[in-house]
């Protein structure tokens, strides 16, 4: 059958299967398929849209901070990935391997970079010489291959894209100064632009990254409860350039190692759109990332005139919006239920009688708030609507956010928040892994940061109950 | 040391050796680096912003002819691949195989995709089921792997970077007006945007694409007369339709097989730019798709208001053109050598003197021309040499590829030729591959293409004497 009738029927409610409804709605709203390579997804032009606005955005913030795109070959000979100790424990289980190319077998096993650590410290060991040559601030956008056992859309698949930059610096302030950078960058562009509130914070020795001194994370709450680790970013110290022998001479001539960076953000931040802002009727994308922002849907398009004056609207539309004219011989209900699942973020409704009285309809897709708007201000109200509709997404869904987060004194009350109202947990800490390891296990909760804004809930561990000094998120997590 | 020591090394020159002119022009313009990763390059800043502006240019022109944007899985199982029997033969030999993901052997080993043909019927078998799904004009922006012997950047690389387009249509026609409207498509961007003159043709059945019906391709001359292909633009038939089984219902309810095109450009385009354009001094770019168009190049900077004047300068130009301030501590005649080296268009020399009469120096790189400008005139100026300069490049590239076209009307004159008149040779062909194999076997020429613009040179074929139909551009080719 054809595609409308698959679009609108019904999607499973979010309160009655919450993975069934995501599920539902990457496939309905046609970002992603289903490949014939197991755990790999097929990026449709509804998703992929979506993925070129977010790098459009997110490269022009980078470049501002003198980021310098580059690219790195795919692959990464097995003694390079070997060279950092931390570095290979944590992604050698989980590589592909080539170990064929043409007809003949290779000398040395390739693996299909999981990240690019390896391969920019072999480049910078050579094109790092002096202190004139820092700081280098270089990124990629690529595809990163992991073999996951269990995958999801977006979430967790076997390959996905995602732009990893990796810099180099002459001081250890320095690469701090560009990790908490780059980290509030990620979490600007999640919060202007994405209309999803985060929480900064640095992770745990446990949770941190492979090969990192610290890893710092923006998490941010889905609409069940669960966190999602958003944009990650990493300061190495000396770490790496001890591995791989990054040297410069500084000014007074002598020999220094550098320091390094790394930071990253994934296709997996489109699953975090998904999951704050949909709703049963499919996809609500915020304004300023919809790739289509209104949708003009003509009523009776067959009556003369319809036609003209929806298109007539369209072009005056254009250059100020991203806009669609939907012309197919389907019912205007069926396509009033294309847009929703789709999440673009208006539909105007014009028909004889809109045509008559010289105005048409606008309907916004997340709150529906209808506006009966006269043609002439139909320019000037669209962006008052959607700058309105970005604003009131971000604080709904800070104001959900904030509503499930609740601050836990004691074991027992950590347990019982959990199981009763699913959200991040505030709650201290000794700063012990035992404490994690013991959480996790009975509880299946992570700790997910140690947040700058630090507030002293009790003196002890929620967990052992010995002396505590920091103030963890924890939380089930995607 | 440091690298500006590096970047103004005298180079090779073209006529001593260009195979070194090439490799010294890539390195020391700092487009890439190798990587230990042999047969796989590392595309730094330089090389990286020329492909980002030829990126977002072809994009701009293939958004605006209906192509939409996808992702595919980097993956093909091996049986997918074999479905279309020439395609594998064609591919086979020089792929690169998964067969170990994480720490397990896998079941069916995956190659990493050296196109993306298998995948795309995979997913349109699924995807397309009624007319009205028609046409799929989708495209996607990635790397690709082909385990190739001999490797050169840019020209022949194990790993490349590429756009691939695929499409489905309804009919025959439909399918060859799109083949036909992409080659179209790089012919108009070679000639306006990086001023490289091609010749539009048909390849050979020998010379075809791995399952094509017919393959279409752009052939550009470099400096040394050896020939490029530059783009090309394949007809399916319903080749791949009938492997893959990918049918939709007509208007009448009837199954019918799709009919389908690819076409690609990749980074090697960025080796004709430098292999038409640049000289002994290094890269030349054309304006259109220079990342950095101007180098304002200040001297005596030590002395007072000269880096205030330059700065202003700069400031008064952003906007129009992207222009970089050249303030290191470099003398002006080695920053002159690496503008030169860089193949930055102008530059814009500014010293005490010419403050003092209110002007500054533009210097073109291609011809070295000298334009004396008064302040106020620089941005029409400047808009005025880059047109002119653009213009004049893609001349000069078309003269020097006029002379380089010859004509044989017998076998000794096209050795004769190949021998002492490097280029393309025009002449006439049976349309027998064993006047092709024995050209290849003799001469090492190959037929680049059946040009579109016919001519009849002669009533026989060059190789063999017999009744020949056909001109044909020859070369030898990278």
């Amino acid at each position: 059958m054809s595609k409308d009738k698959k679009m609108v029927e019904a999607i499973t409610s979010r309160e009655e299967d919450f993975a069934q409804w995501y599920t539902d709605v990457v496939k309905k709203a046609e970002l992603i398929d289903y490949s014939s390579v197991k755990g790999c997804m097929i990026i449709k032009p509804a998703g992929y849209a979506l993925w070129e606005n977010i790098q459009k955005e997110v490269d022009r913030r980078f470049k501002e901070t003198g980021v310098e795109n580059v690219y790195m070959p795919l692959f990464i000979p097995e003694s390079l990935l070997e060279k950092e100790k931390d570095h290979v424990e944590g992604f050698a289980p989980e590589v592909a391997w080539v170990t064929k190319g043409g007809l003949n077998d290779l000398e040395e096993k390739l693996c299909v970079r999981p990240t690019s650590e390896t391969l920019f410290c072999d480049f910078y060991k050579n094109d790092i010489q002096s202190h004139r040559d820092l700081p280098k601030v270089y990124n990629q956008w690529c595809s990163v291959v992991r073999w996951e056992k269990e995958t999801r859309p977006f979430l967790r698949s076997r390959e996905f894209l995602w732009q990893e930059g990796h810099t180099a610096h002459a001081t250890e302030e320095d690469a701090q100064e560009r990790t908490i950078q780059m980290l509030n960058l990620y979490a600007d562009f999640c919060e202007e632009i994405l209309a999803i509130p985060v929480i900064k914070g640095q992770k745990t020795e446990k949770e941190k990254f492979a090969g990192a001194k610290a890893t710092y994370t923006i998490e941010a709450l889905m609409h069940d409860g669960k966190a999602l680790q958003s944009g990650t970013s990493h300061n190495f110290g000396d770490g790496f350039a001890r591995a791989f022998g990054i040297q410069y001479t500084d000014k007074n001539n002598t020999l220094q190692y550098v320091h390094q960076t790394s930071w990253g953000l994934s296709t997996r931040i489109i699953g975090a759109i998904i999951m704050v802002h949909g709703d049963d009727s499919g996809l609500v994308l915020p304004p300023k990332i919809a790739p289509v922002q209104v949708d003009i849907i003509p009523i009776q398009q067959q009556k003369e005139g319809v036609l003209d004056k929806a298109r007539e609207l369209a072009a005056s539309l254009k250059g100020s919006f991203t806009v669609k004219i939907d012309e197919s011989e389907k019912s205007p209900g069926w396509k009033f239920a294309e847009q929703e699942m789709r999440g673009i973020p208006v539909r105007i409704e014009i028909g004889p009688k809109d045509i008559e009285n010289g105005q048409c309809v606008i309907v916004r897709r997340d709150t529906r708030d209808k506006y009966t708007v006269a043609f002439e201000n139909v320019k000037d109200e669209l962006t008052r609507i959607l700058d309105l509709m970005q604003k009131e997404m971000f604080e709904r869904a800070k104001k959900h956010r904030d509503e499930h987060v609740s601050d836990a004194r004691n074991y027992d009350e950590f347990k019982d928040l959990l199981e009763k109202k699913p959200g991040f947990i505030r709650a201290m800490w000794c700063g012990e892994k035992d404490c994690e390891l013991k959480i996790k296990e009975e509880t299946t909760a992570t700790s997910r940061c140690i947040p700058f804004e630090q507030e002293k809930l009790s003196d002890v561990c929620v967990c052992c109950g010995k002396p505590a000094s920091k103030m963890v998120y924890w939380g089930k997590a995607y």
